[in-house]
């Protein structure tokens, strides 16, 4: 395989070519295929964005046919039929079903960007700047989104500049077993001197993807939401890696029958991995004036097109969100015992997660790479997560045959025990 | 056309929908067509995002042809075949032509996101903060992005906040005949008390687009270089809107014989409207460490594959790049003629741009706005630009016909002399 | 008492003059006179600004004989004799027996400058930006110090701007019984996705004057001293309140027996009521390059003059020491047993505070404006504080009468008797 | 003199006394005398701070009696008598006759305390964020302040935070002869893609002092006035180095008959140099809740004490007014000459200034210094402004008698002649 080129060319910023470091040519399902020929299958599922696998045949279909047709394929926001057809679909399938009412806006195709829309939209609406967000949490690393983003590595490579209008407040579990640390975000609201500017929004993803797969317990997403509708705060559900199926439900807030003010998807919203992003918000929250939030991408019509498709093919039954729940059980048990038999083995070590969205915790990132790292050698891609990087995570496709999961499975089972046993 | 769905469900954010408000379904080459049939030339073409039209069928053959490979369609940042190929095409085709040196950064697929990119590395690498851009820049609204762009309806519309880490400065011509803008730069630059804070880089649009079709003079872009060597500045020219050949060279700063320390392209990057973006800087500038900056959509296959034959098909010779220019003169013709019959019935007028990048300023968004208007009812998508929207551009395909040139600027002509005669 | 011109010149920002709302003519020790005659106990003195008391006769005497000498008053920041001496003094007597060494520097003469410079010499000092200080901190209103301050009365009056470069943590008991705060802070620091930028220094009062009367517990003190040597960042203490014997030792921060790398006094250092503060800096963090921070009255003479007076007449022996000590418990016994009273009548009260420093926690704002409403009706000047105004507090002159203070304890809890009786 | 304590103990941040390496100890009229005895004439008086000389009599007596009756030193904001005569004074000596009605802000004692809350309540009252200052304007360096202040020494010495909510323009004559800058600023505001952020105020030094003793032309100023108010912005003089009678008139905007929204006044204001400072605005501007704004000296009634003595003394009638502009005259023609020598010797040099703020400008801060240092060799202090420190200034007390102003103007050519001759 032919690297030179790709090693001088492209910046050092470079990350994941460095824990895979061959080069890719065919995917198709849960499977990705390097140049040498060798199959690799995929836990990594572009970090969440092909929850319908590589080249879905339904989804390759339509669009194939789209271009075949001459579709439009980039719109500004102009209308035309995918974009109609998109929201059609949306509403149909997706929200009337969950009794959800949102007005979209259709950002540049970007989860940072939605982000940034999204934050702007509940200063507009409030008039308030301050936008609460949580330890570990992840939104992007555009300025306005990076406000919120909590990992050091980007907050650090801002050439100095502090990021600002935000605050963070300690995730779900995060001050340990007894501590509801909603608790402190309530005394703090409640306190005219706590240095805490009277919130715009909340912004929260209901299970942490980069910050660990840290899953916020269902009563404390509902008392979240009702702190904020109490106190007049919105709240921003930022469902750009926990959406679209992920963890079982198509929005990862159904778990805990809330309703955001403002949604966040991307990722896997065009269910291709086209890039994508909409923003959903409370009707009487659009307070935007025409043209005051732009881009260039934003009528991207072949992710319209396969994302109806993809919410027709899922979505229009519960058949995917139960094989996700059953499937994600299957690893839940594996990680376990994986959890069970590395604790055992000195390596103190936990699952968790919701869905297919799971990680098992092994303490150390130094733990957790070279576990990555033997997998791969064996065929399996499967990345790390969490502050350390000490949680390897599993974003596999929730269509990943069950085959190909136990498979998957087994060469983690065994790289664990071949770098500890 | 239906459109109560469209009016209903998408954000009062749309704007473009505003001034042509039917259902787009089709496009081919520089033709759009609605779905009751109705085509439209296309003087608009993305924004300048359709530099090659609608739908080239090259394009559209290379895109089909690697989706039925079933090649990798999203690849985070790892390598990939797709990749490859488009970095060694960009070096071959583009870079080692003009002796130029560049790494490349693929941030998100967005001009906003390569912006963001930019300025960062310009901070990390000078450790300064102060970004100089100038009045009527535009380089997208995320809130890094933002602190560069002059426009008031975006800076106005972030909840109050204020951007920070910039400073404008005026464009060539701002300040009338006989002033040289950059004595003033300099002049704040050798003053120790300006109130400018040493900059960490200038970025600049040589042609600036949304700003109203602003030329930056040759002399004065070389001069600007050789400010910023001078004194240590980084210059970053922003060709997301002029490069890819739509001044009549690939990049737009090659008419001045200049070479800017970073470069951001997006918009016709991709050559067939997909989302793309990357960031050029010269090789010592890299100072990413792995990971510094990420993003969800940086390996977009898709785009990688069409960019790659985009520039095989069009820039392996000057064909293209003399034909900008011959089309360019034809269309500057036309507007300094329109320009001369408006100024003759009392509303001064006049013609400015390079390549197919005309405007043609009508004194007024009123006035523009009436022409835009009237053409759109006689079958031609055009749009105004400038601060008050006073400035029909010409973004037509670098690649259309002369026929529908033509036939675009009689529609054009008609139009203003219907409204104005 | 003739008060229209002050009603009417006045900005409305005027807020003591609302609950006093007499004109006062004279002051000596413990006691203010208004115009009328009509003599009040002071336990407000100056908000801590007179620990000495009203026109001291001997630091009168001292600044009468400096002006009677055509000493220089006004001197930039050029060497006096008067600077000389205050040095002099401040070394030998505070310094010294104390085994600090510290630099001196000398802003403007208000604690918010005091705290400006410090912040600012904090980060050119570790290239860091992040301040970190506590909830119901109160460190100044000037733009830079207000990033530190809790309190949202003044943190929403800057029009709309964010404060930047600080985060707060939860300060000593805030999270109640049982949870160390600093495990919070510890967790946050040890966490890189925690949201917590790496703080160049963290700022706190030993014990919150306008947050409340709160004081740190010893061993909290000492543990955040630990934390914040083993993680390189620097401790400043801003003694402006508590400081100058307040709390029974000339540094508050002596309780706890640490050594802050940066110490803010101001309030009772010119010990006269005169504007005046310095910066003391461990030698080493002396970054400042001459002239990088000034201001028109950094070398205020007289202030100079009576700041070294006072620390000769004060502070040579332990006499005024274990005088606040002892007067400070008599004002707790008091307060306690006035708790204790308004508990029994169904008002929860609490006491608490560290030297003379000492507050009646009773609940409300509400409660706690009737009740000084009243004490100045039958002739005590006393305040409130905290987040709600609910903290009754005791600033007694140190130097106040046994006799008048016993007096200002009988009106207090004759006011209250009254009031909730 | 011993001056180890003073190079040991104090920050390096230190200035002043570099230039002077003298210690002083008292100080009449125009004239300090040094601890060994030598006396210097005064032709920096603090800065402008010693409008009225050093240690005036009547000030003196006054301040002194006051001291004797035990008058209240420290009052906080509450009412004092000192502080209703103060504001008397203020409205009969100074207000009326000049036909100006502002209320009063009395914020802390300092200049960049005004200015922080000028600047605050332009952004209350106008809910607008953008202060305009301008290239070389001083207003001091606390964070608020300093995004108005030009200075790199002091933008430079925050630990790398820019400054926000700010954005300069050219002062009058910043860009030569024959450009009047207020085109410029008239076209940004004009412009809705200039960057210019629509301004909450302006912010201007009449004459600038620290920036180089630069007077903005009468017809300039006139003009400005109207553009701010055509375009609802508010204009605020920063008066606290040029007012209190330094320019000729009591207010240094009297000159251009405009009337500011808000004024600030420091520096002179209390006439004796005690730290002292206040805003003045137009009734309906006061915008301020009770306390939005406080700090602990803003009642320090020694300064109101003399402040109302001072404008009693010298502004009941328009002596010192004409004895200002006469001595002006007397300043200019020696500078001019001067500046006519150095010219000759090949050092280009210039004469400017308004009263008896005015600056000999000798092209380099080396050349400068040289002057100054041989001046003071023998018995004049003297000081430095501008950007390169190359204008030498004169800003002798306005009382000084003319045998010491000539006697200060020749040892100033002396010193020239012989450090050039």
């Amino acid at each position: 395989m032919q690297t030179q080129i790709l090693e001088r060319m492209e910046s050092d910023v470079r990350t994941y070519s460095r824990s895979f470091p061959v080069v890719f040519t065919e995917a198709k399902g849960s499977r990705l295929t390097a140049e040498d020929g060798k199959q690799y299958i995929d836990f990594l599922a572009g970090a969440g964005t092909l929850n319908y696998g590589h080249n879905h045949p339904k989804l390759k279909q339509a669009l194939i046919d789209y271009l075949a047709s001459d579709g439009i394929v980039h719109g500004l926001d102009m209308w035309t039929k995918a974009k109609r057809d998109y929201l059609e679909t949306l509403e149909e399938v997706i929200l009337k079903p969950r009794g959800l009412e949102y007005k979209v806006h259709l950002p540049g195709p970007t989860g940072t960007n939605a982000v940034e829309a999204a934050i702007r939209l509940a200063r507009v609406a409030t008039g308030r700047h301050n936008i609460v967000s949580f330890t570990n949490g992840f939104h992007g690393v555009t300025m306005g989104a990076l406000a919120t983003t909590g990992n050091r590595k980007f907050r650090e490579a801002t050439g100095g500049i502090p990021t600002q209008g935000s605050a963070f407040m300690p995730f779900d579990g995060y001050l340990g077993e007894g501590i509801d640390t909603l608790d402190y975000f309530e005394k703090l609201l409640g306190d005219n001197s706590s240095g805490l500017d009277r919130p715009a929004a909340v912004i929260i993803e209901t299970v942490q993807g980069e910050g660990g797969i840290n899953p916020a317990g269902i009563d404390w997403l509902k008392r979240l939401e009702r702190i904020c509708r109490d106190q007049g705060i919105l709240l921003i559900v930022d469902d750009i890696q926990a959406g679209c199926g992920r963890t079982g439900k198509f929005f990862s807030f159904e778990h805990a029958g809330i309703t955001p003010d403002i949604v966040t998807n991307s990722k896997s919203l065009s269910g291709f991995g086209l890039p994508f992003a909409h923003v959903l918000m409370r009707p009487e929250l659009d307070k935007w004036k025409p043209g005051q939030y732009n881009g260039t991408f934003r009528g991207f019509s072949l992710a319209f097109t396969t994302a109806a498709a993809a919410m027709r093919q899922f979505w229009s039954d519960d058949t995917l969100e139960r094989d996700v729940q059953r499937k994600g059980r299957v690893v839940e048990d594996r990680f376990q015992k994986l959890a069970a038999w590395l604790t055992e083995k000195g390596i103190p070590a936990s699952e968790r997660g919701r869905g297919l969205m799971r990680g098992l915790d092994v303490g150390s990132g130094g733990h957790a790479d070279k576990i990555t790292a033997e997998a791969f050698e064996n065929g399996l891609v499967i990345e790390t997560s969490g502050h350390d990087g000490h949680v390897v995570k599993c974003l596999c496709p929730l269509t990943i045959s069950d085959e190909d999961l136990l498979e998957g499975l087994d060469i983690l089972e065994a790289s664990i025990k071949k770098v500890f046993g």
